[in-house]
């Protein structure tokens, strides 16, 4: 077998074999084939696209590149949850502490976040003192005894997607359906979990662009889940707009521990949140009804459950456990800059791209692995679609360290506010759910 | 500019600027573009190809990636000729010694062949002591001296070609229209040559299948050639079947010679080299006529003058002239074996493919740059296209060194041959030719 032969396969749109797939992977793995190879087949397959079959191989084929972890008889039970990844979204950050605290063993293992803003990683590293770099033995010894951990990647988990992952990142082949698909449920199949929710984002802000694409994309991972024998609900949700007012590190972990002291009762964080929690809740047959799922599931919030779970998991991995009292134990940036609506009317939309690009300018994100995070910065939306404004209002506020970034950013943040005169008909945050038995 | 921004906007279809492919082709130079970028972006091209001008860019800055031949005076009459390759293709080796002859100064740098038979270089050093391995000096000082010189490329002319070739040759992106027009132009044009004939084969045994694929390859080298203010030609001829009746290094040496000795007067060699020939002297104003452009040229074959030029190159280049008079000169295989047909009929088509198979196994040709090349092995095909042929008859006669391999490829020369009942329809030889005027 040769790789040539295999990128000119993929290249006519034909279709690979198990052995075919299973050969690039190692072949990519013991570095017989050179990345070059690799990223000339990457590129045919954005053309070309793979079958439901050959991308439940490259699944496999990337689980079984690394380890894979254990859970034993708690396997079944866990949950993980993953999101194709949006402007603001803190949703797990508020959903772990609130399923933890409802009986369910969460174990999420995530990655650090490249791009206009920091990943779920980074937005707990904000956290002083907290610790993602559990082993694999610390992360499931915490899970047996608290319920929850949550830890960054470890180089031993699907090494093949973390190789091809940086290959298709540099080459421009991220945005292909069946590597993004096999990308995301290799990570989470080696994470040990039997039941995943993913939240699949659509929208200005998201990888997809259409509801249409994002139900592609939600039904090939289910399938995949199907093939490899894992329950996979894919929850396709709007990213039109930042998730939530918070854009930024630590502004973002103050949200969700507000969210958790019961002080956010609507609007898209606290619907994704309770959406996602009760699914899981009736995935795991503890209940057959949603609704009667998130009265429980609120009842948790309301009483300080969730919060204190919170607080237990920050005990665990080392974090101060006092920011959640007092948020000046955060990093604080030197300023905070009140921007007033030039104009009176209702926001429309906040382009989701344009507030991450501001972020990106303050310093909230990073190019490269190793680069540096500013956790302080970031941006707070002050109002949200559908919100009437006055000319003067506070429509955002920037956190900042540096006057000149400021100015940019508050270009970008000016862009991105869609006002107009009319009241604008609210857009559900979910658009669909998809599960194996209804493919 | 960053290499990933471009790769995404060829993969999406968008045309690169001047300077993006200076970029790309600079940064493919000093490697700060790594391989695996380059390659992928190959693959973005063949799938949404290049404009003319964007080809045409390509052309020049893989021409400006290194040294450019400078014949000084004779630049504008000087004539190279190139072919997109075929198998059995003497074509160059009739023609240069012929053109030399009518006084046309001819500079000819070629490649070593990689694939299933030899290069022009190879055949060329099938003659004992032929050396082909001149400096730019040395191949200029002979072209002013006796009219012909012919040498391997070295590594100073198109470097940047010789990149993207062995990547595109590793990573299936050879089949590239627009990357096959500049890479066959840079080269070229590199060479110095004002005046530039291309045999643009098309047919099972040619990169085009079909011969509205040659004249849109043609009619894209063509047009570049004049952007760039050379007088390119293109003739597209057939390659279904292989290229006169011997396959083989030293093979091919002994038609060729049997040619200038006169000794074959009609068929495709004879066509091609009497059509290529008058094309150039009518190109640079010698004959308004190509037929009288012909006959004079047939004149220099049967005088022995075309021979005596071959004889004056050869020795110029150091090689043993006595293999004009003597076969037995060049490496003997070790047994020759006629294969005789097994049915009467006509002989409709031979594939070429099939043939150049066979003579790879023998080991006629190579993989690797380094790979030795067998120079004695061949196949001698004693019936053509269009002869009658008798069950028994000698149909093709094996030269080898290899029991073992001589079974093989008697295989795969048996399958090549379609032999029918029915006298066939002769197809011409040449199928349109294409100069800059007539687009």
């Amino acid at each position: 077998m040769r790789i040539v032969d295999l990128i000119e396969k993929k290249k006519q749109g034909q279709v690979l074999s198990k052995e075919e797939i299973n050969f690039l992977i190692n072949s990519l793995m013991d570095e017989t084939a050179p990345d070059y190879q690799i990223a000339a087949w990457l590129m045919a397959v954005y053309f070309k696209g793979l079958t439901e079959d050959e991308t439940a191989y490259l699944t496999e084929a990337m689980i079984n590149s690394g380890e894979v972890i254990d859970f034993g008889d708690l396997t079944d039970s866990i949950v993980d949850k993953h999101s194709t990844g949006g402007v603001g979204d803190k949703v797990t950050i508020t959903l772990i502490p609130l399923l933890a605290a409802a009986g369910i063993p969460v174990a999420k293992l995530s990655g650090k976040g490249l791009g206009h803003t920091g990943g779920t990683i980074d937005k707990l590293e904000s956290i002083p003192g907290f610790n993602t770099k559990l082993t694999i033995q610390e992360l499931i010894a915490q899970v047996k005894k608290i319920n929850v951990a949550i830890a960054s990647q470890t180089q031993n988990l699907t090494p093949a997607d973390g190789k091809l992952y940086a290959l298709r990142d540099v080459t421009a082949t991220v945005d292909s359906m069946p590597l993004i698909a096999s990308s995301v449920v290799s990570k989470k199949i080696a994470s040990g979990a039997k039941n995943i929710i993913l939240d699949v984002k659509y929208g200005s802000g998201a990888f997809m662009k259409t509801p249409e694409e994002a139900v592609q994309l939600s039904k090939l991972m289910v399938n995949i889940g199907k093939i490899l024998n894992k329950s996979i609900t894919a929850v396709i949700t709007s990213m039109e707009e930042p998730l939530g007012r918070a854009v930024g590190n630590s502004l973002e972990i103050i949200e969700s521990i507000e969210f958790l002291k019961g002080n956010i009762k609507e609007g898209d964080v606290a619907e994704l949140t309770y959406s996602f929690a009760s699914i899981a809740l009736v995935q795991l047959g503890m209940y057959h009804d949603k609704s009667a799922a998130k009265a429980y599931l609120k009842e948790l919030v309301h009483s300080g459950k969730a919060l204190e779970k919170l607080k237990e998991l920050i005990a665990a991995q080392g974090g101060n456990l006092e920011i959640v009292n007092n948020y000046d134990l955060f990093d604080l940036p030197a300023y905070k800059v009140e921007c007033e609506a030039k104009k009176s009317g209702y926001v429309h939309n906040i382009d989701a791209y344009k507030i991450a690009y501001a972020c990106k300018i303050l310093g909230a994100g990073r190019d490269r692995k190793t680069d540096p995070i500013d956790y302080s910065v970031g941006v707070y939306l002050n109002k949200k679609s559908g919100q009437g404004v006055n000319e003067g209002d506070v429509l955002y506020t920037i956190y900042s360290n540096d006057p000149e970034k400021t100015k940019i950013a508050q270009r970008y943040c000016d862009e991105a506010f869609d006002i107009a005169k009319d009241k604008p008909v609210q857009q559900n945050m979910i658009y669909k759910i998809i599960r194996a038995e209804e493919n």
